[in-house]
């Protein structure tokens, strides 16, 4: 039993181990080999080898949510993923271990370490406890984050409360102290607690019942984020991120966020704004990786689905996919002609470690409509187009498949430019059953003002087998979509069909990106 | 030429006379007879004979968006509505008579009127004028509000801006003058004005970039309403509500409301929180009828429609319907088992008035599914269901027409109950075309506690021609949905469909509502 393997199965026995090429298999996005994910947890990168540790949410026994567990991979790039046994797990029946964040406690504030192990090996894990009720919970790991043993004193945080989780930990350079995000879900209340060693907390504010409330608060997240343009540029700026489900406004899980000041005790937004984080219905309980001494980046990791049906999607012997690992800012953008301020920028990590090929390069601007055939090809593709503006009526990308499937990903050029994503012929068999499963939906954004005093808009679009990501703009809006085609198909060609003869397509580069899981079965 | 008979053609011409009877013309709500409606507009009620006003954005030469004039209807009892000729034109090629209010101005604060003119009669509607800028104007009706004069020295207000619009003005008894609600739709700010006489307005505070901000901000509304249990049980609170388009969750248009303190000058919210109106794409720019000495109630009627494809909806002459008028309340209810707070409720008038017998009377509760047969009844239906809880986990309401079309009105139980509209296999042939339509939405309610302790849960919808709205818990929440079926095709059939045999249903009321626009060409 080779646990450690790349594609050896994620729930710690071998039974499950498969070549990651079901119908459906994310190829470049990340997947447990079999059994039931949802958000990602307590991720942190190893300051001395620079390995990414990603946890998640997982029932090692069922393909459906319960028995929650926290599932374990490692990856030296964010996009080749090493699968490991669950990492923490619960002592007895009706114990879930529920989201939570994981540090790296080089100085040994904890205690929990002696000199025998390296710094940078000192993975504590902050974890709820729930069973009749929630509690904060904590577990260190001397082999770098691999197993982990529960502190024998747990809870750490006990408000003796059925509702309260998702603690998410980072050190506080202002007061030297860790800091503990957490929440109180059903009264909409986020707390920050500090610590000196992890164990003890004490209460320092609580942010209340703002933006959108939905059911329920949870997986909340506060850091900063590099600061682009605008009266802050250069800085880094805070950002506090709220999952909300059910009761988002396109129907069950979503993510807002707040922007402000936090001054080691209290979070200030910057206004009283609530802003979406994903126009879509794909996108939940993101959370950014801890890392010591990284100044300069903020990566995250999102869950890649919606609780309104991720228990039914027709995925098998799995169910769920992570997103793309993205890193976050804050950029001054306009929001129509009169008005600018700051939106949170996902930018996805770079594909060049992934790219085997183009199918097309065009750098010459143009107007005429492309088609690219896929047939053969069975890894992702990565689709990046620039248009000048103002002109042209819009872009419509097809993603066709076989039986007359289409995704249609588009942008109705203008001041905003609405960009869409319309899932409706595809995957309509397993999509008409549900319904919840909505088939459209759009954000905007305006055109970019260049530094030559044009404008632009550009597209990014990853396409993967059951599902696709798409980023206006460099980021500034994105959505993730699950799509379950029909007859297990794959996407076999693009067609890149522009509004009219207005529309100047500047560049157009469409990749292959080849599968990251070759695993050896 | 009759141009006050029932369904005369309301662009003040003969030749767009009509039955009302075309494929997809509401039978119940308003409609325009020919060419293209958006926002309702100065809506009152006449003092002396109780007639309701609707006036509404208007363009009388075309079935698009565009040339914009007051269009106008009266009716008895909200049902049966007049067609008048447009109220308020443009004097010149350009200018558009944009949304507003009216006022009674009983005790001539203006000094429009002479005594002739019967105080209920002393009409004044306060409007933007959009051309190069956009400006608040005045014009003032001595006939009780079917024609205008423009005030000689407009504009009222002129702030210099290309974006500066919708006001609705309130008779302010703490302060005894007269406040407008105006938008900077741009920069996110809602102004409020005060004024003596209608003519002169000073400025008293704004409120500023909160909620969801999405494009920008239109057609904001300040009001109070009656308050229903919590600690401000039987007090009136004050509204605020905000459209806003582009930009919204769903993609389009949307509004959003807050509530809490008016002193006069300023609004307060009571919290942070951003509270979405309709869970649906097709409510926007609702509006509240001005009332003379009218504390109990405040009646409102919405846009039934979606800036994304508004212009382009399959129904002629006309294009686009008002939603149903419905009574506003604050109702104070769980948010989830553990907060409660106040939502905005929204109470459909009664249809006693054009009720016309039942398709069928359940008293006795029953945990059977039944079907009704609609053939050969050309009307709107309505439908009230109501539902003892915990137990069972569902219904689904399944509104059929040939070509095994079904719209899908349905909710899942549990706490929350999420309530569903499905469109998707209504009208697909124009749906498919335009990548906007979307198909699905959901919103919460949680089960509402009787006094005995038990719980429940109701379901109310009103089926017309082209769109149903849907209210869960008496109005907790709501939905409006536009719903173009293939062939022209009637609703011809009933399902409603139990989930399992736990679920008990106390009562079903399924009844015939006449059309109201019985016209004679």
């Amino acid at each position: 039993m080779n646990l450690t393997g790349q594609c050896a199965s994620s729930n710690g026995t071998d039974s499950g181990v498969d070549a990651y090429n079901e119908p459906y298999r994310p190829q470049i996005h990340f997947s447990p080999s079999v059994n039931f994910m949802n958000d990602p947890n307590g991720m942190f990168r190893h300051p001395g080898n620079g390995l990414w540790h990603l946890y998640y949410q997982y029932n090692p026994t069922a393909p459906v949510a319960g028995n929650q567990h926290w599932g374990h991979a490692t990856s030296e790039d964010l996009w080749t993923w090493t699968n490991h046994p669950p990492a923490i797990s619960p002592d007895k029946p009706g114990d879930g271990i529920f989201t939570g964040s994981a540090v790296v406690d080089v100085n040994n504030s904890s205690g929990f370490f002696n000199a025998s192990v390296a710094p940078e090996d000192r993975i504590v894990a902050i974890y709820t406890l729930n069973n009749a009720r929630e509690t904060q919970e904590i577990a260190f790991s001397t082999d770098g984050g691999y197993t982990f043993t529960k502190y024998a004193n747990n809870p750490v945080i006990d408000l003796n409360t059925s509702q309260f989780r998702d603690p998410k930990v980072h050190w506080d350079v202002q007061t030297s102290h860790w800091v503990m995000t957490v929440s109180l879900p059903q009264v909409y209340e986020i707390l920050f607690f500090s610590s000196p060693d992890l164990k003890s907390w004490t209460e320092l504010s609580r942010f209340k019942v703002s933006g959108l409330l939905g059911f329920q608060y949870e997986c909340p997240g506060l850091f900063q984020v590099p600061t682009v343009g605008g009266p802050n540029d250069g800085t880094k700026t805070w950002v506090l991120w709220i999952s909300i489900n059910p009761g988002a406004p396109l129907g069950g899980s979503a993510m807002q966020y707040f922007f402000g000041d936090w001054n080691g005790t209290t979070f200030t937004p910057h206004d009283n704004a609530a802003r979406i984080i994903d126009f879509g219905k794909d996108f939940y309980a993101a959370q950014t990786f801890f890392e010591v001494g990284n100044a300069n980046t903020t990566t995250a990791i999102g869950w890649a689905s919606n609780w309104q049906y991720t228990n039914d999607v027709p995925t098998t012997p799995w169910r769920s996919t992570m997103t793309v690992a993205r890193q976050l800012s804050l950029r001054y953008v306009r929001y129509n002609p009169m008005y600018s301020n700051y939106v949170l920028v996902q930018t996805p990590i770079s594909t060049a470690r992934i790219e085997v090929g183009s199918f097309l390069n065009i750098s010459t601007p143009t107007s005429e409509s492309h088609s690219i055939d896929f047939a053969g090809w069975d890894g992702a593709v990565d689709i990046q187009a620039s248009f000048l503006l103002p002109g042209g009526s819009g872009v419509e990308l097809r993603i066709g498949a076989s039986g007359n499937q289409v995704l249609k990903i588009g942008a109705a050029f203008g001041d905003p430019v609405t960009v869409y994503v319309d899932r409706r012929f595809a995957g309509r068999s397993w999509a008409d059953g549900n319904v919840f499963f909505a088939d459209r939906y759009s954000g905007m954004v305006m055109p970019n003002k260049r530094d030559d005093g044009s404008t632009h808009f550009s597209l990014h679009v990853i396409v993967d087998r059951s599902l696709v990501e798409v980023f206006a703009n460099d980021g500034e809006a994105s959505s993730v979509s699950n799509v379950f085609w029909d007859n297990d198909a794959l996407p076999e060609k693009l067609d890149i069909v522009l509004g009219n003869q207005q529309v100047i397509m500047e560049s157009l580069v469409v990749q292959k990106l080849r599968g990251t899981w070759n695993c050896s079965v």
